[in-house]
């Protein structure tokens, strides 16, 4: 018989707070694998999109992820077209891949404002980029970047769904929806 | 001054040629980033899609990359839908994102055939549970896997468009297109 190394996979409910748990690390722990989701959106043209981006803060009580952008950035683009996104980590250590289907809201300017305000110098210097995000430069280092508040925003995740799945001596996979308060249901994986 | 430790980051080509060599490495290493990338869809009601795949092959010279699926799954339904996918891979070890746009033709029953017997035996247990994917089950280990060559799929990621982040001392981008042989142009990152 082999061992399940994590109990906690057994349940719906200790599925459920390992997930967040894993997430909420990512946001103290440069190094936990939360730390870098990879967060995918569609275009205007509707091709499905994916990067790598940083998780800034999470609030398990309201369902919600925060993660920060330069708001010349393709991916705004996109979620103005379509305010949806999702998010995955794959945590290797706790065989987990946690996967959420978001609505998303855009903060900018005043709304952003007291996150900008709180941000360190060093940090700043990734929001407001000339020219921006994604332009052709004629050479690789031709671009300037210097800090600016007009070019920063917060992107709020509204978790709607999450789909988890757990791969131990037996996979088990699991979704959980805003819809009736994340009780969970466990799924064929 | 900061040493670049990475220099074949500094050409265009030479940053285009370690994009390949890592996702190659990600098909013979279990351990390589390149292993496991994110792959995003699009579903038939127009939300983003993102999940963990196993890379299992790669043609840089043809631009195509290979992953295998359930028939069953709901990326499949996904791709009917809409023929395109990114693929995007971290690889923390040369700081470099690798994000690709591609086309995906679906491969089955015959077209499949012959990657289904060069499979071993455990390797095909991945292909056939019942009930599919992602649909309930009463309890977490109320399904079954049984291979099955039906349930087997081969999506061939035809490279449209590749895009390369570089974190080094300074930042590099480049987007490689298809339409111009992959030549490469450097973009503000």
């Amino acid at each position: 018989m082999t061992v399940n190394r994590h109990p906690w996979a057994n349940t719906l409910d200790g599925l459920y707070e390992q997930a967040w748990a894993r997430l909420s690390r990512g946001v103290g722990d440069r190094h936990a694998p939360a730390r870098h989701p990879t967060l995918a959106t569609v275009s205007a043209r509707g091709m499905p999109q994916a990067r790598i981006v940083v998780l800034r803060a999470v609030d398990k009580q309201a369902g919600i992820l925060r993660v920060y952008t330069d708001l010349q950035s393709a991916k705004v683009d996109d979620l103005r077209a379509t305010p949806m996104a999702a998010l995955l980590v794959w945590d290797s250590s706790a065989h987990l891949q946690i996967r959420l289907q978001a609505s998303v809201t855009i903060l900018t300017a005043a709304d952003a404002a007291p996150l900008w305000d709180k941000m360190p110098e060093h940090a700043r210097m990734a929001y407001g980029s000339s020219p921006p995000p994604g332009q052709p430069v004629r050479d690789a280092l031709a671009y300037t970047k210097s800090p600016d508040p007009a070019s920063f925003a917060v992107l709020d995740l509204h978790v709607l769904e999450m789909d988890l799945v757990h791969l131990g001596p037996d996979h088990r996979r699991a979704r959980y929806m805003r819809e009736d308060g994340f009780a969970g249901q466990w799924v064929a994986p």
